[in-house]
Parts: structure tokens; C-alpha cells; sequence
């Protein structure tokens, strides 16, 4: 259901008992805007991460990768989250592992907890120094605000380029329980996913062990972040939490098999696909949404590997920038993508309604303009028929504008 | 050594005796240029190509691939290339491959030789019908200004989005006699050559064998056209022939071993080389050109692949565009090109002469002022060391301007 450019925020994103936020304006790149954001757990909390698959990986995701398997080894549960934008201390080497742990260090002093059980995260410009001393320094005032009905003002205070905040609210029912999943992420640019989108955090108020926890959380990822593409730049800083606040009036899923266990990877997937196609709708300099269908292939995989390629193409995107049905360039993307044994004659392509290509070839009855017509809207699917099995997936991507151009040639300045 | 952005078209492009080209206005797409080219070929030559992988290849792709076998099957030697510009007759199915063979008959009556003796190559607009009429039409004009001394109009007359005519002629000495090899080339933009570019096309007055012509055609082609990108998109049209005039009394170089193969090895090498560089350096809307080394690796094929990666990441490209020295964006890049066993911690980047990441890192001396001054330069190099082995390759790209984007959105209007 197309829903325009900009998908609407919910008006008001429910809390999760449990799971407090709390922002500061730290001064981290520029002042007078909220830079740092702490999300406190509960003592019965489990936590879930999935990060960057670039090995240029930030100082942050190490530490927050090596803190998780501390946690897990000693059965400690992570007590905090802190996150800045503005500088993603990534491709900083000793000196930015360094940083990050004084950060963590400061926090867990503030919480008297251990070290390992602060998470850290970091967006923003690469390779330059973190200012330790700014966050640090802001740190008591992120605390002071803590509250559970907080996260809109935390999605607010996690973006960079970001034009719009992204979050979302759901609720599903386990055991006659009301489960209440609520999400936010930020991204913009630079954004293709691998295992995580730029930063995102769900949470949600029901006992899950690690093991079920962590299943589900790549299981969703898979589905809704790792579809995304604004650039095809992989980030160095990419992270996607699943936070459980555990308490032990909620609902106990331990397995993944049964009806509690569907309801809730549901319910955690719509406010993933939600986020996720956030991120696509606010892609640097975006003018449009696009979703990809590819259907009828061998494999899921390739399903995906054909919309990536469209994704990808930066003719295919200039031309729905430009509104322009020059759908060959889809095709010619198609014929690129690497399924060395595709057979074109047996390729079809449709945008929106209209049937543009049949058996590989243009539609005898295919009317420019009507295709022209679809190119206009703000929210545009397109599909892709491959004629060689019954696997299906879908890919979602903006077009590529002056703005993507604009946006990056002066990121920094 | 730097040349600036568009390196100098040879004044004069020699001759090669018995390969001659003309050119005719055909009004193919547009009223009043060049469109139509045709190269005839004497009885004694020998012809090999290489073609897109896409899987999308255009008709005359198609026919040509199989002309080709055909040719070899029966001893028949090509008398004679047509290629139009303006439409690339790419998926267009069965259609498209009838209108491609009807140009073909036309010129083959015209000569007076067989159907498979005439190689059809277009470029152009994707999946519009081939306007085989007015083509036809132009083959008398074209056959009448056939000239030997006709490269550089002929170089003129393929380009599409082009801004520049590429052309070059060098000459090797073999067994005391001077061979001559001239090349022209066009593209400009969807340029990234899987086993060819856009289109090219090198004559050379030698006496060559198919066999040895054809592995000097992929050798060649794969350090040249196959180590460029402007978009990361792969042609539907794709061609890159080799066209020896095989004279008697020119040098017979019948052998892949030995000082003969070597000098003409070296001077198509340098043909092709200058070509492709061409091709990057009118890359639609560059307004720098930029070779990538890459250097320490295991293997040449993972040298390529980060210098690919970097080459088609628009972060990259658009910090090019703006002279801004956000090189952590290079380094995310290299993280994400897919080599799984990569210790980042050996990673090192110059850029032109200044080391800006030393161990993974940034280099404590590196201050940002002399990488700005080398980013304000209309040809960079930046040089990669991986620190893992003795492999070394390089690619050639370009940045991504407002230009590239404004080209793309109004190709069609």
C-alpha cells in the first residue's frame, strides 16, 4: 500500500516497561543539538546484536561485539546503551578502541556496573578522533532525563543526515498477554546493510532467552534491513539491538516453535520492515520509494541478488529520479546481476500495473506513457518475473537525485 | 604522469593499409551527425572479438558472436563491420535480432559477399526498435567516403553521451619492420566492461593468426578496458574487436612466445591502456580521473576487486567530486569489498604522496591540508597497500558529479 515518500512516525511510540531513554546535547560535531543517547535495561533484560560485516568494523561494534561475549561467558546482562552521532570512530585504530572503552568506563562509574556491561555505539564522520571528554561530559544529563516514554525524541537524537526520525510501535498477544514491540533507527546514506542497518533498536516486553532471542533478531534482519539499499556503501558502524526487557510478569517465548513464538517474530517484523523502509524513504536526497519484486526464481537468493543489482544501478536510479520509464537500464541490470544460467526470453517486467516486458522483449501492447505515469509517483513498485521457479523476495531502495550528490559532496563542510 | 582530466586525442591517427572507414548521417536518432560508421577489411585479415557477459546482450551481440563461429567454421574472413549509434537494439527479442540481420543483408548485397561476412554493432538508447530502414539508407554514403586515413572522423562518429573522440596509434618494430595499431573507442557512461567496453575497435598491419589474435585480444583486454568503471554498469553492447589487415608482406607473428608477440603484445597493450583511460576520463559528468593501485595483495583478482569496490562507491566518488579529503570513506569501501581473511591492521592509503592511513589507522603525521591539495587535482592517484602479499593491480575511475546525475535523468529527452 503506497504510502508517499516519507512513511508517517507513530504519533506516539509506547513504552516498554523497563527500558528507559534519556538524550543530552553533548556538543559532540555541532552544538545545540540532542548527540548522545543512553537507553538503561532492567536486571532481567536479554540482549541481542547483529553488526557490520565490514571488516573496517568502528572501535564501538568491536568492543560491542567482545562485551556480548563477556556477558554471555559470566552470565552479567548488559545494564546500558550509549550511543553519539557525529563522529562514527571508525578506522581509528588503537587509539579509537581506546576512546570508546573511556566512554563505557565513564558510564559504567555513573551506573556502578561493570565495564562490559555498557554497549557502546558510534555514528557520524569516519576516522576522526572521538571527543571523549564531550560525551563523557554530557552524560549526567542524559541520565536526568531518563524515561520510558522517551523514544521519539531518542530516534530524534540518533540521526545525522537523517531528515526525518524514524520509530515504531506495535503489539501482539501471547498467552491473552498485550506483547509491545517498539523501534527506532536512524540512516540515511551509505546505507546497505550486511547483517544490520546503520543503527537500529527495538524493544519489548517479554522473557526471551539469548538463544531464542538471537535467532529471531537475525531471522528479522534478514528480512527487513538486510532488503535496504540507498548506495550500496556498507557502513563501518551498522548495528541492529533487540532489547527484551524481561520482566517476569511478561510472557515467557523459550522456543521457536509454537504459536507465542510466530506472534512475536511478527510483530518484532513489522516494526523492522517499518524501520527498514524508513531508511529508504529518507535516503540521501530521495525523492522516491521503491520496491523491487522479483519473483519466480530458483532461490530466495538470487531473488535478491537481481533486485540488489536494480537497487545498485545508478542509471536505473536517475531515471526514476528523472521520472524518466527508460526501463531498459532495469533490464540491462538484470542481464549483469550474475545468474550466469538465466534464460532472458523467459524474463518479464512490470511497473506497477503496466506490463512493459514479455518473454525478454518489449510488450507488443506496452504504452510508453502509461509507464510514465507510474515513474511520477512518490511510491513505486516494480516487478520482476524470472520464469524459473517459485522463489520470491523483494528489495527496497530510493532513487538517486542531485540532492545524493549535494548531501555528500558537502557532508562534512 | 598525470595529463589532466581529458588526455589528448592523437593529431593524427595513422593509417593501417587496407582497413578503410566510412561514415554517413543516417538520421538514426537525431538529424545532422555522424551515426552510421562502416570499416571494410581486406581478404587477407583476421578479426577477433570479445563481448558484454551481460546476460541482456543486445542482437547484434548476438549475431556477431555467432557470424564469428560461423566465419571459423568455414573459413570465411569478416569483409566488413556497421555500426550505428543512437539506438543499441537491446532487448528487443526476436525483433531486434530480425532488424539486425536485415542491416546486415543490406551491406552484405551492397559488397557482394555473405550475410556472415558483415559484423553489426550498435549503440544507444535500450529497447527501442532499430530504425533498420533509414541505416540502410545511409550504407551507400558511407561506402563512399571509405577512406584509410578515416579513424578520427570515424572515432566521432560512434560516440553517444561522449564529449570527446578516443583515439590512438602507436607503432612497435617487428623483425626490422614498423607495424602500425590504431584504436578508437567510445563510452562515457553504464561503463563497467565485463570482458570489453562499450565499443572498440584496433587495427594493426600484421599478419596474425586467429589463435594467437584472439588470446592477444583478452590479455590485452583484461589489463585495459576490464580495469575500468564509471557507474559499476555492465553494457548490454559491450564490443572490443581486433582487427589485423594480415598483408603479405607485413610481420607474420604466429606464435604466443618471442620478441615478435612481445612488441605487439606491448603496443596494442598501450593502444587499448590509453583507450580505456579515455573512456574514464569522459565518464559522464567526471570532472576528475582517478587511477586506483592497489598493491600487497595475495592475488591480483583480490587487488582488483577493492579497487573496484572503491571505484563504484558513490561516497567515494561524490568526496572526489567535492575535493573533500573524507577518505575514511575509501577505507569503508576496502572493508566491505569482500575479502573475508583482511587484517585491517596492515592497511595503508596514500593519496598522490601523502600517507594518510599507516597500520589500519590514521597516520599520526597526516595532516589534512596536503590531502586537500591532491583532492583539487583533476588526476589522482590513490594508492592502496594491504600488506598481505606481493600482487599488485590498479583500475580507473571517475568522480560523480551533479553533471552525472543530470546526464542520466535527461538521456531520453
Amino acid at each position: 500500500m503506497p504510502v508517499g515518500l516519507h512513511a508517517p512516525i507513530a504519533d506516539s511510540l509506547k513504552p516498554i516497561a523497563g527500558i528507559a531513554l534519556g538524550v543530552a546535547q553533548a556538543g559532540v560535531r555541532k552544538a545545540n543539538r540532542d548527540d548522545v543517547l543512553v537507553i538503561t535495561l532492567p536486571s532481567t533484560a536479554t540482549v541481542a546484536g547483529v553488526f557490520t560485516q565490514n571488516k573496517f568494523c568502528a572501535a564501538p561494534v568491536q568492543l560491542c561485539r567482545q562485551f556480548l561475549a563477556q556477558n554471555q561467558a559470566t552470565g552479567l546482562v548488559p545494564r546500558a546503551l550509549i550511543i553519539n552521532t557525529g563522529n562514527a570512530n571508525a578506522v581509528t585504530g588503537e587509539d579509537g578502541l581506546a576512546r570508546a572503552t573511556a566512554v563505557c568506563a565513564a558510564m559504567a562509574e555513573q551506573l556502578g556496573c561493570a565495564i562490559e556491561q555498557i554497549l557502546p555505539f558510534s555514528t557520524g564522520v569516519i576516522m576522526e578522533p572521538l571527543p571523549v571528554e564531550r560525551i563523557v561530559a554530557g552524560i549526567p544529563a542524559a541520565l536526568e532525563n531518563l524515561h520510558e516514554d522517551n523514544w521519539l525524541r531518542a530516534a530524534g537524537a540518533i540521526m545525522t543526515t537523517d531528515i526525518v526520525a524514524k520509530g515504531q510501535s506495535t503489539t501482539c498477544l501471547i498467552d491473552g498477554q498485550t506483547v509491545t514491540v517498539t523501534g527506532i533507527a536512524k540512516g540515511s546514506g551509505m546505507i546497505h546493510p550486511n547483517m544490520a542497518t546503520m543503527l537500529g533498536y527495538i524493544g519489548l516486553d517479554a522473557r526471551v532467552p539469548q538463544a531464542v532471542l538471537h535467532t529471531l533478531l537475525s531471522t528479522v534482519c534478514n528480512e527487513s534491513f538486510n532488503r535496504v539499499t540507498v548506495d550500496g556503501d556498507t557502513s563501518t558502524n551498522d548495528s541492529f539491538m533487540l532489547l527484551a526487557n524481561g520482566r517476569a510478569d511478561a510472557p515467557l517465548i523459550d522456543a521457536l516453535d509454537g504459536a507465542a513464538y510466530q506472534a512475536l517474530y511478527a510483530a518484532v517484523k513489522r516494526v523492522a520492515v517499518y524501520l527498514a523502509q524508513a531508511l529508504a524513504r529518507d535516503g540521501e536526497g530521495a525523492t522516491k520509494f521503491v520496491t523491487i519484486l522479483v519473483e519466480e526464481g530458483r532461490t530466495t537468493a538470487e531473488c535478491v541478488q537481481i533486485g540488489k543489482a536494480i537497487a545498485h544501478s545508478p542509471l536505473v536510479k536517475t531515471a526514476l529520479f528523472a521520472s524518466d520509464p527508460n526501463l531498459g537500464r532495469i533490464l540491462a541490470a538484470i542481464g549483469y546481476a550474475g545468474i550466469t544460467d538465466l534464460d532472458v526470453s523467459r524474463v518479464g517486467l512490470w511497473l506497477g500495473d503496466v506490463e512493459v516486458v514479455r518473454h525478454g522483449g518489449r510488450n507488443p501492447e506496452y504504452i510508453e506513457a502509461n509507464a510514465a505515469a507510474v515513474m511520477k509517483l512518490e511510491d513505486i513498485t516494480m516487478r520482476i518475473t524470472l520464469g524459473r521457479g517459485t522463489a520470491q523476495d523483494q528489495v527496497w531502495t530510493c532513487d538517486f537525485s542531485y540532492d545524493y550528490v549535494k548531501i555528500n559532496a558537502e557532508y562534512r563542510s
